[in-house]
């Protein structure tokens, strides 16, 4: 039995083109001889695809969809995630299936079993849970079909369910031959390593070979790898598909199953690549799926954010498409512009100045009455920030390019950035990747990727600076990036407690400064751009902290 | 047996506060003589906590407070909502239950069954749900108890989840004399009607008296009205606690439950009045729970939506705490000074004018090199915008006022708004309440509540216009308000397919229109601030739409 995995890439909601990259697969794997093909889950509609769910119009359009393809059976079996209508008058609406069909006819139904619901994920919103098990029986082997959380079972990074139905381990009892998993399974750094170590090991445990399939894409703030994989019965991977592009997997199944070709069956990237890579990812597809635009542009301001965020965004784009503008204020250090200069120099990238100084002191100047007798603070340093914001908003409307944001994690974090000045943006590149991350990133992109100094090597060795005072430093206001990103880690994707943080050795005045900073300000995040998940644990819709909240001590203020 | 319902309002989080308010309450009824006492659903951490619950440290302070309340109970009977650990290994690690408690002892838990997972509520992101039912004995009385969504059971506004299990027909069946429900459930517009409709219909359907205890209070986005009740078993309301504010409900139980006071047992607000004052409760409720300040500022453009907001932060903290700003430039009207400096005058807030011109000329020079060659449009509009937010943001910053935001939901459907301009502020106070609507409440505040011209008649009656450029108004992008909100509501609440709108006798070409620019403008609602919801479907994290997304025909552009 010949067998391809179609690792698709599909858009939310965009049924009709989805369906069309369903078809042109199966016409292709005929062509190509394949007996049997298998697609991710919710091919037809893309996962997630949250509220489009709660819309009749929109789950017609999904079950036009099905029967459509439905009617491109012929002379091949497939097996597809989708939607599918819950006949029972009570309970939810839908179910998340897989379907497999052949010769126009719908041979079994498989529903999800173990519906996520945490972190990003709101399955038990819209989906009715599975609790029947079912094998397929396809040329005389029987299949045991599952669908993503199904095979992930009490193995996920976090656990925040403990599951009392393993549906693997059912689909084994009842004698499956091979597994196959259906799967939208989002990406994060860890993730290529936990995921494919908990097939292997699944694998391993019930003696069968796993067919895994799973999304490649983007969607807003979610990125899936693909990395699709399958496995032999002993656990070890025979095939496995690349990151972050389209791919079809060929096997041959005799009993024992077999890649067709030979494939690398290991991609080990470096972390800062892996990272870099899914960052470069992400960006093409918001623009590419959102069509609004193919040029970004960028405030670069000298210091290593905007330096990495513009590397990222040239590598995306191509660096014609890429606008960098440095915009110096009386606080800028000379280094700010020239070292802009530089990089953009050196990514192939035009960069424009605008001076912001006149237009801070109109601002001031008119904000006399209302300020008069008050000293500089951070009601003036947040204007500068606020101009910068302004004319890069005014360029993006004039011209249509999108605004990157280019904050990271740890200052998301600590609130160390000014909401509607460089919080603007369409897109959030950094905003999960820590200070000291970004540094890691920059350093393997000149030694490295490039081996040249793209970045220049002031701008990876100066003290990071927001530059909105005479000889600001970051580290005026917070801990070292290495004890701040240390607490961060921990408080963040570990949710350990304050106490468990001092455990570690940190400084309890530190750590307790870091938490409530933390947690007062959500309401910054509240209103940031749309960000790229690529840890465990992002701020965004996988993060649901109150506003309005006692449980912070509140004995100190928080950064503004 | 003498019962008191207490409706009290908790903040998120702040289980020592929750705890020493549920402490007082049960000394002042032990004083006033009552064998039991009954507070609403998770009164030790408030509703909803969200992510706090996946915090280790968060439940055990709960579970702390559990056993402090638990010791306060001597001669007294109380049944309360908090959270309880899941002994089990399997399953989600918490319950959302009701403790009944005495004399130092936990006479029953009680788990809530029905565990909402639409719109604003995510219970089964942490509970794990009831399945098992038993009365409770309470001096020889059988009280059946139940949480929130328990009692609603298939009869909520919009309905996405039929359950297959009811309650309190369970209840009922094992010989329930009363029935309690604790709870937490969200105000709506029409709300007040709907949720005492079903529980009188259900009092009835089961001939047994109602003790109905829910929460008072705003939490972000979120408010809750309290308005606690009780029905004789007839399902006559004979007592009903005031809307936004804590309360006692005072009854007497003989085999029938009696009101021990007179109360009026309906308070039907006029919708106008109902609207205004859930926006004077929510805004309020923000200010006093978050701390962070008791003064709040806002643009005054001269429009209607700004008079409204004023009129709100006026009647919410006090007029010497509400500071408003006259921005003109040279696309304003006269009247834009004149008519908000009258309505400032009329409610004793004091007003500054500080004029955006220059600034504004000096963005146009600074970004000439760049703009050079085009024509004054979006860019130039959203400019005059954005130096309008920072100016109030540096206020903001400068004093720690809260900039209150002053969009509509018509508004923010269709991103007739600008992102880090007029979208600047910590709450939104309109972006539930339609433009329409924003006029029927300015029109009984004039006529009804002041009876007197509070808001200018010319505010009233001039053309809706952004004054972004010359002779611009709203009807030169968008459809006249009736028709739009029109569209909005059957588009956002009733999720009316695009069919369904155009059968109500709507345009086509303008149903399509207004579709797109809904879904189009997720972007900026995104990045929007907190919204008090007080509709059935508000944006905000209760309609989880993806940005991007391939299911809205893209043949037409959307406004910026």
């Amino acid at each position: 039995m010949n067998i391809r995995l179609a690792q698709l890439n599909p858009t939310i909601g965009d049924i009709r083109g989805n369906t069309d990259k369903v078809i042109a697969s199966i016409d292709e794997a005929k062509a190509d001889g394949f007996d049997l093909l298998i697609f991710n889950e919710l091919i037809t509609c893309g996962y997630p695809p949250m509220d489009l769910l709660e819309r009749k119009d929109f789950l017609e359009a999904i079950y036009e969809a099905n029967n459509e393809i439905l009617t491109r059976t012929h002379g091949i079996t497939i097996i597809y995630g989708t939607v599918k209508p819950n006949p029972s008058s009570v309970g939810r609406k839908i179910f998340n299936s897989a379907i497999v069909a052949r010769d126009g006819i719908e041979i079994a139904q498989i529903n999800k079993t173990l519906l996520p619901t945490y972190d990003i994920f709101d399955d038990l919103r819209y989906f009715e849970p599975n609790n029947e098990f079912q094998l397929v029986d396809l040329n005389g082997i029987k299949f045991g079909i599952s669908i993503c959380e199904d095979i992930w079972y009490n193995d996920n990074e976090i656990q925040y369910h403990n599951y009392d139905v393993n549906p693997i381990e059912k689909l084994c009892e009842l004698g499956a031959e091979l597994i196959v998993n259906v799967s939208a399974s989002p990406y994060s750094k860890t993730k290529t390593e936990s995921r494919s170590h908990m097939l292997c090991s699944h694998s391993k445990e019930f003696g069968k070979s796993v067919l895994y399939v799973n999304q490649v894409g983007a969607n807003t703030e979610i990125i899936f790898d693909g990395d699709s994989l399958a496995t032999d019965s002993n656990g070890e991977i025979i095939a496995r598909a690349p990151i972050f592009e389209e791919a079809n997997l060929d096997l041959f199944f005799d009993g024992h199953l077999k890649a067709m070709h030979e494939n690398a069956v290991t991609h080990q990237l470096k972390k800062e690549e892996q990272l870099f890579k899914s960052l470069v990812f992400g960006l093409r597809e918001y623009l590419a799926k959102t069509k609004l635009t193919s040029d970004v542009l960028l405030g670069l301001s000298g210091g290593i954010d905007s330096a990495l965020v513009s590397v990222i965004a040239a590598e995306a784009m191509g660096p014609k498409h890429v606008h960098a503008f440095t915009m110096p204020s009386e606080f800028s250090s000379e280094g700010s512009v020239n070292d802009s200069v530089q990089l953009a120099k050196n990514l192939g990238i035009n960069i424009d100045e605008i001076s912001i100084r006149e237009i801070y002191d109109q601002f001031i100047e008119k904000l006399n009455p209302v300020f008069e007798g008050t000293d500089f603070g951070v009601a003036e340093e947040n204007i500068q920030s606020r101009i910068r914001g302004s004319i890069l908003m005014a360029i993006s409307n004039k011209f249509g390019y999108m605004l990157l944001n280019t904050g990271n994690k740890s200052e998301y974090a600590v609130g160390y950035c000014t909401l509607y000045g460089d919080m603007n943006g369409g897109l959030a590149l950094l905003s999960d990747v820590y200070k000291t991350e970004v540094y890691d990133i920059c350093r393997w992109i000149n030694d490295e990727y490039y081996k040249q100094e793209i970045i220049p090597q002031s701008i990876i060795d100066k003290a990071p600076s927001a530059e909105l005072r005479p000889d600001q430093k970051d580290s005026d206001s917070l801990p070292e990036y290495d004890i701040l990103d240390k607490i961060l880690f921990h408080y963040i994707e570990e949710q350990y407690s304050r106490e468990q943080i001092v455990n570690l050795g940190i400084d309890e005045d530190i750590t307790d400064k870091v938490i409530r900073m933390v947690d007062y300000n959500e309401h910054k995040r509240f209103q940031a751009a749309p960000g790229l998940r690529v840890s465990s644990k992002a701020f965004g819709s996988g993060r649901r902290w109150p506003i309005v909240q006692g449980w912070t001590r509140q004995d100190i203020k928080s950064l503004t």
